[in-house]
């Protein structure tokens, strides 16, 4: 019998996943992870699928109680009888060499509870690289069938509120020492957050921190960016609660709540859950989840080719006997590394050509 | 008479420029910045020298006070009669939203000094784009006849260390109460660390990290990784002084060391520009110099061919009549992103290549 070939086991991947089977989509995420050959013909398969999960993005500074707000919703959502898969995205930082979410997460109760799945996931490479990858490892965990998906991400920069926005729904969880109030406003927080949440609510200041999140928003919105008016809000005291009627409220806007929590004593969990559910209904009911999904889509499409690009042209590089000579030219300022980039495009569009057809 | 062209405008620039004029080194960081049209062929014009400078990166989580040791660098270097460009580059936290370490600098006495040049540089956007665009700066103040810049930078992550790296010799810089010593080890610190700097040193725990940093050096040389035994060593006391004959000491390899600093108050800073010096030294005539120049301009030019090709892919995505509709197939789960990819992949390539020709 010959031995399985790379699309036999793909096949195989493929039918375990559809049938439900948790090691085969451990598999898929590792394979997904460490971008193993195949891996783009093992998406094409198991992608193929109307994406069906509520996708939740919790964001934040480091010590902002995340975790502990992530397992909290997990909970509630257990307790309603739903499934939940969690992704804890740690962008490793050189100096903070924080433990990863999941790790802590996995330590409790919920670990062993198997409506849950965790997943962690970091990086020392390139966090552009783990973007793409976690908005390919929330697919398959909507393609798999969990209808809810919790993206935990430590936020320190630009490229972690890239992987927040791995989802469809962002909180930003801040509190109240961090004093980070109007300074995240400034810069660009406002962007990605769907909902703000104020943790560690009990403590000194968390007043006067969602009263400056709340007047930060409202001079946004007085500016004509992306905010609303509050009359034109979406009721979240009518909204939150599972029962009732998709579409009795209005759907067309939405204020961003601020919200407050206590992840450590147990409360405002609820609440918080009811803003993500009643943002993700908005979203449905509206229309912006379509349009949210295609704009993702364009820029991972995007992604996707200039990756392929790039594949060609170190291939190109690294074969070129050229090159060696032409680089250290570079280095003695003797080229400059647009004149040499201008003298290989040619060669690299040709080639990556011809064995594309080929 | 005609207006001028793009061309005429970089002439005169470059002219200028060559002249050492200062505004015209300002423009041409600034076109750089912005990624004006002609900018390639304005460097094509000004880089074409043989780099002169010693380049040193200072970099540390907030707070360690790089700012206050730059500005003391800077200082001591004006003492010998050098001139001096500094480059502050803060990848913008949104949490953080920190004050720009040029600006803080720029308040003190080192302003109103004509042998000083100070550039600030942010980003909202795309960190990998700012290390390339800090690379090419470093360069401009080379060519421009700066014989030292100082790139500054907070390091909190990954690509800020490929800020850092923008400069020959790497200096990092921590504290004591960071607690991070040893942590700092295990994070790929040490892969760019050319010199460790314990700031604050006067207070509680300085002689224990700088204990614990020289551990995990002599481990990290145990293993067969990039350090060197401790008898191979360059003998800092010996290379330090600006008088010494180069060559004096064995230059074959170079012991990383770990210094004691208190910038506050005004202590170490000789010690550390004596020892960035001598790493200077110690790269020139071990030939590592060469080494480090020719690796970085091959991930340059890497990465100015990937740019080009990313350009025509996005010109190809933006001008397709049909791509919304394949976008669309790939939001609603009807197609994929990599089938989609390998779709367009030939006809970007052709195009690009026609429009390269033609």
């Amino acid at each position: 019998m010959p031995a399985p070939t790379r699309a036999d086991r793909n096949r195989r991947l493929a039918a375990d996943f559809r049938l439900g089977k948790r090691p085969a989509l451990a598999r898929a995420i590792s394979m997904v992870e460490g971008r193993r050959p195949g891996v783009a013909d093992l998406l094409q398969e198991l992608l193929l699928a109307r994406p069906q999960a509520r996708r939740f993005g919790i964001t934040g500074p480091p010590g902002a109680g995340k975790s502990s707000l992530v397992a909290g919703l997990a909970t509630l959502l257990r307790g309603r009888g739903e499934e939940v898969a969690i992704v804890a995205v740690d962008p490793t930082s050189p100096y903070s060499g924080g433990a990863l979410l999941g790790d802590r997460i996995r330590m409790n109760d919920l670990a062993t509870d198997p409506g849950i799945f965790i997943r962690s996931m970091a990086t020392r490479g390139s966090l552009g690289g783990l973007a793409a990858t976690t908005r390919e490892v929330v697919d398959l965990l909507d393609a798999f069938g969990f209808p809810n998906v919790l993206v935990e991400t430590v936020g320190v920069g630009q490229t972690e509120l890239e992987i927040a926005s791995a989802a469809d729904s962002v909180a930003v969880v801040l509190v109240p020492e961090s004093g980070d109030g109007i300074q995240a406003m400034k810069a660009g927080l406002m962007e990605i957050a769907d909902l703000f949440v104020v943790n560690k609510a009990d403590r000194v200041g968390a007043d006067r921190m969602v009263r400056e999140i709340r007047q930060a928003l409202a001079l946004r919105a007085g500016h004509g960016m992306q905010g609303v008016p509050a009359h034109h809000g979406v009721d979240l005291t009518r909204l939150g609660g599972a029962e009732e009627e998709p579409g009795a409220a209005d759907v067309t806007a939405w204020d961003i709540p601020v919200l407050k929590t206590s992840a450590g004593r147990g409360e405002g969990i609820e609440g918080f859950l009811d803003g993500l559910v009643a943002h993700n209904r908005y979203l449905n009911e509206s229309g912006v989840l379509a349009e949210r999904r295609e704009r993702r889509a364009r820029s991972r499409l995007r992604d996707v080719i200039v990756g392929r690009l790039r594949g060609r042209a170190e291939a190109f590089l690294a074969s070129n006997p050229d090159l060696p000579g032409r680089i250290a030219d570079i280095a003695a300022g003797r080229a400059t590394t647009y004149g040499v980039a201008d003298e290989l495009i040619p060669a690299i569009l040709k080639g990556a050509e011809k064995s594309g057809h080929g």
